[in-house]
């Protein structure tokens, strides 16, 4: 790669500074030095030549090498989206489910599509749309399941790098001989690991300190793996470190073939504790149905959930709590899952989870005849719903916490990198007028009375792709809408 | 207006034959006439030139007074969409709700917008806006609530006339003292009706046909009105036969409110019908706790039931019950309920209500220790989740006989009038490159092996704005993206 250029930054940044507080800097300034690190931030700054007066000569750079992206007005920098959960191969199937739940969905759907990514050119078509399309969206760090297929996978951790999409890319693992196809299953556990190791040189040969892309261990869900896969994979994140992602407690049914498959552990979390995956580098999906005792086991081995609230509908698998997962002290993120989730928009798994807490607000039971009890209820009615500040943050901290990259990625702070996104929204003239072809803003309509907050809120609930002006990863521009 | 000049279109047509199936004609053609009437429709067409040799001979018209719209390979024609409840001066705060719920929504962010639309400087920016960009959804008719104020409720009709929405425009009526805020509500019952003809007379002048715009009889919802208006709009029906919108059951504050206040009615349902309002010619809004006798006083009297899921969803005020409509007999359309809702588009309104049809499933019990009521259960679960299929009948024939106008849109009929849209999705090239700017067609990427169905569902789940390219409105061009 070229030698970056440093970066200065002007306009409005806006991250979160808690899960419930979004932070507005206005008419601030912050330079990235070549390596993508955050150098300096200053706040009240007049305009750019007052900000290289006193960010580029306190620093001693060089003018010259100093590129300066200006936000317009109304215009404003947020951090990029982190994705803890998407099915890479599964974006050609975006949208398709019809009325599916989890284990006939994988059966119908999702197992012919990913086998079928074997074909090479298939996979490259495939994955090369579904990187560009979540960079577009402002998915600047995705935690990617592949497939079984090796090559495939590397090509898929190719793509990232050459993009420049941070990614967590993971090798489907899928070796037990009943609930697999045997169309698509590694032969065994030593296959398993093999071709896991397959992935992790070949990343280790592109990008050797794993800076931008990292393999991850991927066991696809305790049904789908044998006992020593499960045990093998373990050995192998403690030898190395790599992090681990699974899923956990989705559905029902899922569970049930859990409990049957494994009697020996008391719960689908002590599976994966029993065999050593239950690590404070692992990431579960789901987990909408765990029990009390399977959250404090999971705080306990300070594992991370990535919620992904638009599959858990569209596969009727039920509305995760995240309120009561931070209650125990859990860390979550958003994952779009896709496909079992329709959308590669992490903004719409935000969307999605301020939605799904409102279903889980709705199912509270309030008691009639009973009045200390319906008031705790309405209360606790209330308490469950995510604002818009808090399913932000999950989309950006609290992903950023989920795959341990929270020193990094997901605020703005000296010595953080630049992964962001540049927003745009669209300014309602005088007479409300829109031209036939003006929709380069999507349909975000500012009239210009709205507080910050309530043009956040507006992003939230109708931003799409269209918003994402600039997209930067560790300081490179990676995408760019005119 | 300018004589229109008659349609030739050819390509796929897609539109609901039933509510459970879509119809593909592939290679079709559609003559619509100077009226804006479908006046022939003929499959199996090789080209523009057979076409024309077929059809326009055969109706006798002369080449040069009809203009011929080819859709590419990929885009197909599909009804124009129609939106059964929105508020448009609601338009200004779409996705601003907080966590608030529906009395607080009215109080905090709903009235004091509304109140000050009394502006008509400030109404024709946003009116203008809310009417450009539903158009730019494909929503060819709309059902608004507008506010209090007479000039700006005619300034609404003026802009869909003009802009060539069909559209049933309703000044909202609430003369309640109790309940309306002093700054925004009519002085008495007298106000709310004179006021009502004014909107009435106006819209008579300028479409003295109602072909286009037509009023609407609009008692906001039960606690905003006094017996005396309702009596008088119900009268006032009786004597015009125009349409009816209002709210009902919409959140369980709301019902115990209409309890306290009309204690000589034994429900929601039953107010409306003791004052006349239960019509085949009215719209309700929401439905979500309506008991099972309400549910079959609403069909007896033949009433229409708007289904709003974004905003039910948004403002935590329920899940409603689709399925459960259908089997009481009740014809059921979608609302955005903008901006309880906080979405303009009714696909994204249709996609909410296959979520909320799951999350309806969802709150099934299923029966522990009893493997017949598990059964059940498991079936019911199944049944109630609403299909892609269904929910685009919602959004085009099942709003169309909401409205009372199934003779006329929401299919595509000999005899029916040409609302439409052309939907374009975008072809994923060889590589699965996408260049940067490259985002004309949204992001609903078709590779090319999917179905017809796969299409319409991937259309369903990750469509907007950007995907239709044209809009008509009784053969009227009223939108065009390029």
């Amino acid at each position: 790669m070229s030698p970056q250029r440093k970066l200065l930054l002007l306009g409005t940044f806006v991250h979160s500074k808690t899960a419930q507080h979004l932070e507005f800097l206005h008419n601030a300034a912050v330079a990235v030095d070549e390596q993508g690190k955050i150098a300096a931030i200053e706040r009240d700054v007049a305009d750019a030549s007052e900000a290289k007066e006193r960010l580029v000569k306190q620093l001693g750079w060089n003018e010259a090498e100093v590129d300066v992206t200006e936000a317009a007005e109304g215009q404003f920098f947020f951090p990029g989206f982190i994705d803890t959960h998407i099915h890479a191969p599964q974006y050609a199937n975006a949208g398709i489910f019809g009325k599916s739940s989890l284990l006939d969905w994988l059966e119908t759907y999702t197992f012919p599509l990913e086998s079928s990514l074997k074909d090479l050119s298939k996979a490259r078509r495939v994955y090369s749309r579904c990187v560009r399309r979540t960079l577009a969206h402002g998915t600047t760090t995705a935690t990617y399941y592949a497939t079984i297929d090796v090559a495939a996978t590397n090509l898929l951790a190719d793509l990232c790098l050459s993009m420049g999409q941070r990614a967590f890319v993971g090798r489907a693992c899928m070796d037990d001989p009943e609930i697999n196809p045997a169309y698509y299953r590694d032969a065994d556990a030593a296959e398993t690991l093999r071709a896991t190791q397959q992935t992790i040189d070949h990343v280790r040969g592109i990008d050797p300190g794993f800076d931008i892309v990292s393999p991850i261990l991927t066991p696809r869900f305790a049904p789908s793996c044998t006992r020593e896969a499960m045990a093998g994979l373990a050995q192998l994140h403690r030898e190395t470190s790599l992090p681990i992602q699974t899923h956990i407690s989705e559905n029902l049914g899922e569970i049930q073939l859990v409990q049957r498959m494994f009697p020996e552990a008391d719960s689908y979390a002590g599976v994966y504790d029993k065999y050593g995956l239950l690590t404070h580098k692992t990431v579960l999906a789901h987990a909408v149905h765990i029990s009390e005792a399977e959250a404090s086991l999971i705080a306990e081995k300070k594992s991370k959930i990535s919620h992904c609230p638009c599959s858990n509908t569209c596969l009727t698998s039920g509305p995760a709590r995240v309120r009561w997962m931070w209650d125990k002290g859990i860390d979550v993120g958003l994952g779009t899952d896709m496909s079992g989730g329709y959308s590669p928009s992490i903004l719409e798994a935000a969307r999605q989870a301020a939605l799904v807490s409102r279903h889980v607000a709705m199912g509270i039971h309030v008691p009639v005849d009973d009045d200390d009890g319906a008031a705790a209820a309405a209360a606790e009615k209330e308490r469950v719903k995510l604002t818009v500040e808090e399913v932000l943050y999950l989309a950006t901290r609290g992903g950023a916490r989920c795959v341990g990259l929270e020193e990094k990625i997901g605020g703005f702070e000296v010595g953080m990198e630049w992964d962001a996104q540049l927003v745009s929204l669209s300014q309602v003239s005088d007479d409300g007028g829109l031209e036939e072809q003006d929709d380069s803003d999507g349909f975000v309509d500012v009239f210009g009375w709205e507080s910050w907050d309530e043009r956040l809120a507006k992003w939230l609930y109708n931003g799409d792709d269209r918003n994402t002006k600039r997209v930067w990863v560790k300081g490179r521009l990676v995408h760019r809408r005119s």
